[in-house]
């Protein structure tokens, strides 16, 4: 077996190989789902798989795969994307499709008679088509024609078309003959470089709620309008975000997390007092009690909002799913592996979405987290060393030897 | 004496003939200081003025006047501007110049021996060159050519290519010989409407101290970064925002008030916790302590929110005016003329600028204020009724029939 430095010099190599493709001048790069630049991201990947001698083939959504076996052998498979939100950075889904590259090369350098197939899902974020994980939820059956036929992209081209034009299958053949799913990706938090240790085996990734909400209060003469004449939607939706921080709080210790990440202010002009405000709130969690709690204390705080400021509240679902549960029996496996490899760990949750949302609907499922600088992710200043890559992979290879 | 009837009739037809001047298709009009379309609207108030047989004439800076008498005898000078601000409506400022040829004809009716101009003020708001009572302030001195001749306008035209080429001067000759100087303006508040009072005697303008605010917290995954990680700009702006509101309700027994009219967020996307927010705070008052306790209170609760939170805050000033007192002879004596009337009034603070601001500084100044339709000004919905003008100009006839 190489030194860890030629593991780490491949996996330099392998990562520069796709450092160009859709790079933009600012530093960062753009590739979108199913877009010309992801279809390069995939060549590449097909590409490197071939040169070390494996097999690869696409599925009938585009995904891309290199194995080391095709036969109708059950095999394990260790995926994630090669598409980046707008401006994003390098690490995100690249990170867990190179550490599968390499643990398929250490697979051939020790002979390991085990299946393995790596596998790069189309279309992960949802920046392109408003809708995340499209590659891996049409194959496991999370996303159907119904959910998926009607979408546009970010440029005006149905996903219909772009389907026809390449020749894939809105409804696919279900991916079978999966022993388990395993994931690493970078944390996209700062859990891990906070606490200083070096891979999260995740238990739980967690479920977004999202609401639009919209504040109607009444615009009016900053200098002409009492203090006590007001209907300020501004100071309305400033209690709500408190507030909502507050019940995020209270929430912590079952892991959720409350976020007004958007605020929109009409007619937002120094003079005039705010009549409307629109929020986008994210609310997550591991623990659907928790998230009842959320929603059901956002609502009524609402209601305390309205009554005591004479403004309106509109709540609106955006968007939601169930948290979902990581294999138990993994997780527990997947420490053991860090420990025998003396490399720290710490179980924590999953924050963010991920293609290992889907698998777990089909199959055992496990995801392994490397730390990343400051917890900066989908921004040209993402960055994870190539040495959290290394041990992260040298988990999971150890996961599988294990199961041999 | 012409009638009521009459009289309405005549401010109807002055009214109508400014209508459409810089009407968009919206509704509102646009009428922006010293664009062509403010010269449109004095070209009108000139003709109205000569058809009625009183001598016109323009000063150095654009500012057009209407007058019984152009000798050099000291007058009484009613005024206001026939800008506007984009979209805005169209009371605000042609209300008092209306209000001003209308007591000038009772005048000539009644054979009155009064000299009265009727002055409109070019470019009162600050819409067009960032700044406001630019004629006003000019030829009495509240301007000069340093604050004024470096501004350029809303298309990129510089103030003082635009008085070259009108002939104007950027350092006229002060305005002489008035006695006082009267404004009627709607109030661009609802204090009146919900009184249901049909006209205010200003007693001072209101001071503005202006801020913007930054806030810089850090940009992390909504979904990755637990509640006790986030430096969420937001919340903290929340926070601003609130205890200013407080601040506001606190001063408001000395009739201060404060507001956040303005809020920029970044990045402003649903899943990132927002890592900068910048607001603008308008704080506006006739009581200079009370303005002061104010802007030291908001500066000390930025601190606390910078500890508590590990976010930095920043605040600059972006413009500050010291509130102006109304002649208190004149507020006397304009409230013996209401009661005389029978035209239920209030002495209240005026919260908005005028140009009457301009003119306290060289001569004794009073305001009337008129109710408009919800407080609304500054939008196409801005309505106040022509009779709410009829009983402002009375009352200011009265006014000068009394100084005789």
């Amino acid at each position: 077996m190489a030194s860890k430095r030629e593991d780490v010099e491949y996996l330099e190599y392998i990562f520069s190989k796709f450092y160009d493709i859709g790079a933009n001048s600012y530093g960062g790069v753009t590739r979108l789902g199913y877009s010309k630049v992801e279809d390069e991201m995939h060549d590449m990947f097909k590409d490197l798989g071939e040169n070390e001698g494996f097999d690869t083939y696409i599925d009938e959504v585009g995904n891309t795969y290199v194995a080391n076996d095709i036969s109708d052998k059950k095999y394990y498979l260790i995926g994630s994307h090669l598409d980046s939100v707008v401006n994003g950075g390098r690490y995100d889904g690249v990170a867990g499709v190179i550490a599968g590259l390499l643990i398929l090369k250490w697979a051939k350098d020790d002979n390991l008679d085990i299946s393995i197939r790596v596998g790069a899902f189309r279309c992960e974020e949802s920046s392109n088509f408003g809708k995340c994980t499209i590659g891996s939820g049409l194959i496991t059956g999370e996303l159907t024609k119904g959910d998926v036929g009607g979408l546009v992209s970010k440029t005006g081209k149905y996903i219909r078309e772009v389907f026809n034009n390449k020749g894939y299958n809105l409804s696919p053949k279900k991916i079978e003959n999966i022993k388990q799913y395993l994931e690493l990706h970078i944390e996209q938090g700062k859990v891990l470089e906070e606490y200083g240790i070096k891979v999260g085996i995740v238990s739980d990734i967690a479920g977004p709620r999202r609401f639009d909400v919209s504040i109607l209060g009444e615009a009016e003469h900053s200098g002409a309008t009492p203090m006590d004449m007001r209907q300020d939607a501004l100071c309305a939706a400033s209690e709500f975000i408190l507030e909502l921080e507050k019940l995020g709080r209270q929430e912590s210790y079952r892991k959720s997390v409350t976020t007004v990440g958007v605020i929109n202010n009409g007619p937002n002009v120094l003079n005039v007092i705010p009549g409307e405000v629109n929020l986008g709130v994210d609310i997550r969690g591991i623990d659907i009690d928790s998230l009842d709690v959320i929603e059901k204390g956002m609502k009524s705080l609402a209601k305390e909002i309205c009554e005591k400021r004479n403004v309106n509240i509109f709540i609106q679902d955006s968007g939601r799913f169930d948290p979902v549960k990581m294999s138990s029996y993994m997780q527990k496996k997947l420490i053991e592996c860090s420990d025998k490899l003396k490399i720290s760990h710490k179980v924590m949750p999953s924050g963010a979405g991920h293609d290992a949302m889907a698998f777990s609907k089909i199959c055992d499922t496990a995801m392994v987290f490397i730390p990343c600088y400051r917890g900066i992710s989908h921004n040209k200043s993402e960055f994870s060393s190539l040495l959290s890559i290394y041990d992260g992979a040298k988990v999971i290879y150890e996961y599988l030897k294990g199961e041999m």
